[in-house]
């Protein structure tokens, strides 16, 4: 096992909240379900996939430096993060390592402040309303990449 | 076969020219082998998949009117009219078929003028920056969605 | 009938959708249904009304250079266009006639990107959110108008 | 006479001066012409008008919020107030009539700040640039609304 | 009596609707059940309250100059010229006195056009969505202010 | 007498607080003093002058309206107005006389809402922070205009 | 007592400061007095008031992700928090709960970056400018609403 | 004739309405009298030039994806797509041959709208204002730099 | 002669060309018409002026340096200097003698660019659209100032 | 050669410079160069030209305003201040020669700040990003123009 | 060494990645070696100097707002926390001690969402681009301040 | 002292009046004893220091074009033209020498229009708010760096 591709899957505020939080629009599955699908799909991928989630930018911003260099790559779904955090965008430029952004909601048909985001510009990918089979492509985008196969 | 559920793989401005403009943002796999893995995705996904392309917004707009009811959802990369056209917008609004928006490349990492879309609003996903495999992720989402999997 | 004063009615994109798009925004009632209103209430007026539609702007936009001389004003209806299209613009200045914009719901309680319009610059009236009626209107005020009876 | 649908039909600051301001954009005909035509197309089509003016922007507020329920339906041409009175609008919400918003002149072609209406978001209908042609098809569409007859 | 603390609270266009206007935004409770409990519970303060509603800016202006040295605190709800009246704002600042800007409804949820107050550079202090216990919260301010008692 | 040129000097609201608001700014002389001024100076130049004051828009609107033909031109200090009435601005345009804009204070060094002048686009000259000066300079101006004399 | 109705008073970054900071703003009672005063006013309205105050954004955010089903309701003032934390946003939609929004201050008449709250959008209510009786009207009100009374 | 450097001279919509629109900004001479003029002056340089003009958007995208690698270089008059049309810009990106942006008139000087050009970030020079002449002048920078002639 | 009170009168770029720019604008009398009228008004009114024009913006700069303390006052009419200079502004603010803003024309009914002032934040009073007659009021306004008489 | 028609090029803060700034954006050609060309290509159309540079503002300004009537037209790269100087548009209206703005650079593709040109409402004609080639069409266009020639 | 003058050097989120995190842009050198810097010029110039680093916001904010009375002033360089929050600039003001910023890099060169800086109000200098030297420039100008040089 | 290595020091316009202009925001010692401090404090660190002020653009320019290669570094404290100067920007960009920017005071802390600097493109760094201190500062980077010492 020491030798599988390590995939690092960061979730910030709130996302404990899932299945809780306005079911209508995130659904009732909640965060374990998702980090068990990540585990579940990475090994299907040959990655191995470790979940976290934490509520403070400062400790998001931490895992995200230590990252390199036992993770490949960065799975960051950084919730409200993701509209206001210049300090996430500079620990991903720091670290270096490619880097997926995912949300579950399309956040372009939200409120104005969620249409910018400061991961994005740090990140290859972006995939978003797909739900928990956005974290399924993501992993499957990041797997074909690590192994060197092109997006074609 | 006349069973499959269809789906419309659409094509905007320019798209035709893959693998021939700016092969480091696109790389030089042409539109030809996109469509060949589109179909054969989606065939092992269970889905007949219809790919077009135009240099036309109102050829776009018409082929939109007409998915339904023969198609069931559509894959839209609609290039450059994704940022102009409020015709593909409106077409989507009355045909009300399930959407899912594909970029080659991650558009917000690009000019500015194309980090708004007309088609997000239209969307239920949006997938960037993956290369093809954002069409593999967008076939997949639309699978589980069209056979009633939820995406979580 | 070769007296007769000509109007020509134009639709620009997604108004062939008359009656399927948006029932409850535009009714059930189809664009034939329109057409017909525009030529029965035309020849009440006096006009012989020509009615079409486009998906294309670059169609419309030389319906709209060919309009003259052979039609004495032009109801155009751009759809979409309305709000994108400069072409559409400098086709109704170049051509000189006589034109009312109509819209069938009040775009100014829809979206933002619908408050502005590339056609009123060019038409010396506007009307919005009177539905069918609105052609009613536009037809009786270039009736007066092209009879020499001003406003008052 | 009784039983006759009531229609009021407001007039904003400076349109008293009808027929002495601007004759270039606006006419020579005075609005008790303007009045008087009212009530003479209201009569053929049924309805019984009442028309008034003010140059008070609270007077306009309380003949609005006394519409209900002696009329039916408004017309109001609101005048400068159209483009600064969030008065006139929370008057109009708080009556709740059908309301059709008319502008002699195009007000679109005119000054920016006669470009932005807050009649507009409590109006179903807006008219402008027909001089007095929009009151006529105002009164058209009010009649074939308040008798029950959509728009198509 | 002639020794009581003396409020003036003034309410602003379409206030004298209340009940009526909007029941779902503002309940059904009338002006002067709200004017009522302003006047009890300023005498379980100790504070002679007066009540006056305008639909006129001017008016609202006149009683807002003439306040002083009759009454020692307002309480201003100007309704829609909240958004618009410079003149409110620069009567405020002349007369001087101590003043609390109060809205039934929270207005930073509503339109836009609702979240800038030109009373508010001239109140101590602003209470907005709590209904009539604004009122009653803001007559507590008032009191504890005009005798004396610092609000630590 | 009857053969003199009248000049009608109004003043918008709170300008009936001069001497008792804000003295540092704009000193402590009232009204009636500022009136008599501009009465003396007016006469000394062969100027019949009229002075009024209101707090209300709608009544300075109907004074500007009926200003012609008895009088020859407007001094103009619309106070709160300025920067809000486009009621003023249409009944300066609607009548047509040679007006001044005339501010006691230097508006541009306030608050930013007061920048902008909704009178300034009717009046040929503008005046501001020369105190009861600025009032002598116009009715000079106005002279030597009204008396064929060109500014050079 | 485990009957009693529950309220979380949050206070966020700088708020442990009070009495040594700005004292011309905030006064010199500090932040033990202001939760005292809470505790002593919630009991006198049959309220159990429980007070925290954090420094960290991600503290906060799960204080408030936690305070259901143990609370009935929030009041919240989050300091700086209140202008950048969409998390803050983000966490009171999920918890919720009724929430009034405090401030000590009244923030729109301070710098610019203070006139925009995302608490407000998750607020019934807000107050600010009030200093310590604020939190005396939200208790109120609080208390009002959780016993069945309405506003009115 | 077959070793000639060739150009391609490319007109978007309304342009083929030269001499009939707005002939007081465009003059009276017709397309064909301009396109006689490319032919004839780029003869005079050793250039082949190939005419075309189309009001549609996706035809002008067309034949700039198909001008090489027959053509050297593209002068482009795009008209009103000029300022609306991102396909027209990817396209010229696409086939990545020099490029010089010409127009008739100065469009900064005309409305603000066109002030914006979506061809000039693809264009390696920019003529405008000087009538046909601009095409004189272009064709005579495409001849020194494609005879390896720089500016100097 | 050595006691009287001095002020200084600037102008700066192309006022030199009065009299032949844009005479529609501005008249045919020229600079030293002006110059002329500003020394005669003043020896009526006590006061020494003293006249210059410069069209660089360093030589007016120096000049307001080392206006203090030979002079008491500037009268200042910086041409297109009033809009773009910081340096004016900086002189006048460093030289701190009282200062009137004059320009000749309503700048306020020009390009929009003509709309702000670096002059007018260290100008107790502006002055436009007066043409000569501007000058008269602001050495009267001067003259007042100067010895004592305030404006009112 | 007294009967020749002169025309006058100005290079404005830098162009001295040229051939020693940012060499791969203008080449190695000196300004003498430059010069040396207008004059023989402006020889060969039968042109006198005569060239200046400046790096004052208030020189350039001069000497356009001395343009008249010795020059009968102007070419005018007024480098930095084409972004920056009121003055030199004024200078322009004010002496009301034909002039073309011509600049060595694409300046739409530099920083934004080099994006608006205050002399470009002062041009007939603008030529950018054609080197020295700019000039000559420059001067081809003048001759045409100034000889009587149409651009057509 | 109880009598030193303390100053705290305060670093933000990834500074702590220092000589690792874009090394073209900050070079090679860690934070130890920043701070052993700091450590060693503040003993040169008589300061006692204490260096923290910290990913969390509220942590900075708390080791600002405990500064006093301990520490005579503030060195900061808060990282991404300078374009973000407002819970620093408020402890800043709060704890009131003598601040500098500093950054390593020119941020005004960067990304335009660095440009703004939350920080600044609260410091009276600041310092950006000059790498280590920075620091030593602000240790240079506390030891001036502390001991009561002037700058000049 | 031919083997110094040379430092241009420049000032721009008002720096003449240091000690005289508002002596609270920058003291009153004079702009020879700054200049002294630099030649002072430039030979203490091997740099032989040449200072200059002029308050005319163009001259600023010159200086700078001229810089090189006599000099080897510039420290430049353009005041008012480093918000308005790209002329200043283009000298930078062209001579291309090391630059400082330096202002006195914290301009970031001032008017708006002083939060904008045309140098700071130009500049590796900015140091603002240390008064002269800044200038020791700029000195010590710029000897650091002209002998090969890194920041570090």
């Amino acid at each position: 096992m020491s030798d599988a591709i390590r995939v690092l899957v960061l979730h910030g505020p709130n996302l404990n909240m899932l299945g809780r939080r306005a079911p209508d629009v995130y659904g009732t599955a909640t965060l374990a379900d998702l980090e068990a699908l990540c585990r579940d799909e990475g090994a299907r991928l040959g990655l191995e996939v470790d979940c976290r989630q934490s509520n403070h930018e400062g400790e998001l911003v931490t895992w995200i430096q230590e990252a390199a260099p036992s993770f490949s790559a960065i799975i960051l779904n950084a919730g409200a993060y993701t509209h206001t955090s210049v300090a996430v965008h500079d620990a991903l430029e720091a670290v270096g390592l490619p880097t997926i952004e995912v949300h579950l909601s399309n956040i372009f048909r939200r409120e104005s402040f969620r249409h910018h985001s400061y991961v994005t510009p740090q990140a290859f990918g972006v995939i978003c309303g797909l739900g928990f089979d956005g974290y399924r492509a993501a992993l499957l985008a990041l797997a074909n990449r690590l192994k060197g196969n092109n997006g074609a």
